[in-house]
């Protein structure tokens, strides 16, 4: 018996206790989506953040160090909602192998939350809080796992330069083509969702399975 | 005869002198564009400005009012040079109309000046100098102007909402591309252009000729 496991357990908060500080932190960040997607970060006060929140402004600062990095954990908080929303509803008609049906319903759930955080999601995408290389990063990595998604679904082990290039414009695409629906909201989401599939579809029949071009 | 026209004319500069000035800006911005696009906005200062340009600081100043005025207007020159580099590049083969041959012959040229000024072209696009509403302007500017030519070609009167859509989407693509290829460099300069190209062929491809859905 290793001197390790003859220890006697130590006493911890337990998981329970545990699982109630992440569902406290959890409420809110989804409080934090709320506040900051209807309204600029500048307009909200930590005084207005403990207030809608039913905490001391000590406890937010003891979670989140101030109300830029509540902020930044409320765009992580909503960048991992974002990314697994759209995965899972794409799964559910995908269990025989990626479709463009499941790609549409995929950017369905996507555009329904876009549209639920227009304000929010139209201020990152612009820069409209400027460099803020947390923030930056976050936005990169939702692209990059979007990308990851799909190439795993497409079975490719490594994508080749042009296969890369197809996926990462084809985000540029999305972010552009969202952007401007939300100025316009001249276009039904299904229309938007389904112009969006069809785009990555006829850019990837430029290519063969590997990602190579044809 | 008119009371205006019986006045002597005012004695002026004369066309030959305003040219002059017109040129001299023309160099600053120049060297402006050059200085901006290898190094970082913070890098440089005003004293080597004035130095590499051969000018008093007080000339800088009178022209551009300090270092961000001469940054921007040297951000605004250059956007137009490419917008009309490209165009031109374009036009030049389509004396029949417009063709993805046109296209891709501007999409080269575009490229090109991208490559040229790549970590000036990344920084703007990437909102690394924050949101100076001045450069974002002129960076919009940029994308209205492209869209706006395409449209002309395609002798559309008013776009629709879905080829406005398009269009704008298209641009996104553009931008994501044009950064993945200065970032990983692994991709011709022909073949980003032809696979550029043909996105837009193939997302036009999917309207008839006004614009509206087929």
């Amino acid at each position: 018996m290793s001197e390790k496991s003859a220890k006697p357990p130590r006493r911890t908060s337990g998981p329970r206790s545990r699982l109630q500080v992440d569902e406290r932190r959890s409420q809110l960040l989804e409080l934090g989506i709320s506040l900051f997607g209807d309204r600029s970060y500048d307009e909200i006060s930590v005084d207005e953040i403990a207030r809608a929140a039913g905490v001391s402004k000590g406890l937010l600062y003891h979670y989140f160090h101030g109300k830029r990095g509540y902020y930044v954990a409320a765009v992580r908080h909503a960048a991992d909602q974002l990314v697994l929303m759209t995965e899972e509803a794409g799964a559910r008609v995908e269990a025989e192998g990626p479709s463009v049906e499941g790609l549409t319903l995929g950017l369905r759930v996507f555009l329904e939350y876009v549209e639920r955080h227009a304000r929010a999601y139209a201020t990152l995408l612009r820069g409209g809080l400027g460099t803020d290389a947390e923030v930056v990063a976050i936005i990169e990595d939702v692209r990059q796992r979007f990308i990851a998604g799909i190439v795993e679904r497409l079975g490719v082990e490594r994508p080749t330069p042009r296969l890369r290039t197809v996926l990462r414009g084809w985000i540029g695409f999305v972010e552009a083509v969202s952007l401007d629906w939300l100025d316009h909201g001249d276009l039904a989401l299904a229309e938007v969702a389904d112009l969006l599939a069809q785009t990555l579809a006829s850019g990837l029949l430029g290519l063969d399975a590997d990602g190579s071009a044809r």
